[in-house]
């Protein structure tokens, strides 16, 4: 459970630039800016994720670690591997 | 100019999907669903983005290199490259 | 530190492809060709991360997680955001 | 062909950094710590892939879209939509 409210204001924000890019698409905005603000929307929800993967880190994963069950600890390490994997690169070649 | 209206289709739905996510957040759904969420809409950004591009390459960069302004030939280039630079992690690390 | 010898074997490999670029390179091979293979260096380089990432998230920060310095947790875990938020692009733009 | 004689210095150096990296995890050296050179080194590489991007839109691209053969223009294109994909994050999810 994601408890930052920032997440929540973050991801309106980006919606609302999408929108935004619709608009700029229809008044027919140069192409190459119109790719520039869509980095910028794909840059603001990294940085959503990132907030979202501290937050996991603290609570979930932390408790998964200090706590008896194995199989759970494993689950929650694969699943951070997972993630950077898809962050990562490797898998888009 | 953008004439492909599957751009904006897409974005419609990016803009719906980051609706659906801040309602995965309210109802509490497990941070890496979340994550993989938003992974999800950067990839379909990335796929507009794509589309754009194919776009410019064939009616601004296409005719400016077939025109007469050296100047403005090599603007059009530079943005390739810079819009490849940015996709790109080399300014990240 | 890393146990996994198999990250030794992947460095040297996409070492010895890196030389094989440079051959490629001087016996003027296609542009494009070159960037593919340049591309695949890095991807072999993300799956080396990954598995170092792996082993790190079983060894030293399951320990530290586990451990009683507060401090030294907070630390293993601002790490993997950090190395999450530079595989990540949101730095780049 | 590529003609920057910078690309064949940076690639040595990449391949060097590589060597050192090898040296790095048998001396013991912080997971952590590997894993940033590691992005440092592809970091390195995003650079000459670009100079070499940069070369081929100057050479090959511009005579495809200034010669006759309308399918070899339609080649070039592609190929830069195709290298921009891959470097891009879409395929990865």
């Amino acid at each position: 459970m994601i408890r930052n409210p920032d997440v929540i204001t973050r991801l309106k924000t980006a919606e609302g630039h999408l929108r935004g890019i619709q608009r700029m698409v229809e008044e027919g905005v140069y192409c190459i800016d119109i790719i520039r603000q869509i980095q910028a929307v794909q840059a603001a929800l990294d940085k959503v994720s990132a907030m979202i993967l501290e937050d996991h880190l603290h609570s979930c994963v932390t408790l998964a670690i200090q706590g008896e069950d194995p199989q759970e600890r494993e689950r929650v390490l694969k699943e951070i591997v997972e993630v950077f994997n898809a962050t990562n690169l490797s898998q888009r070649r």
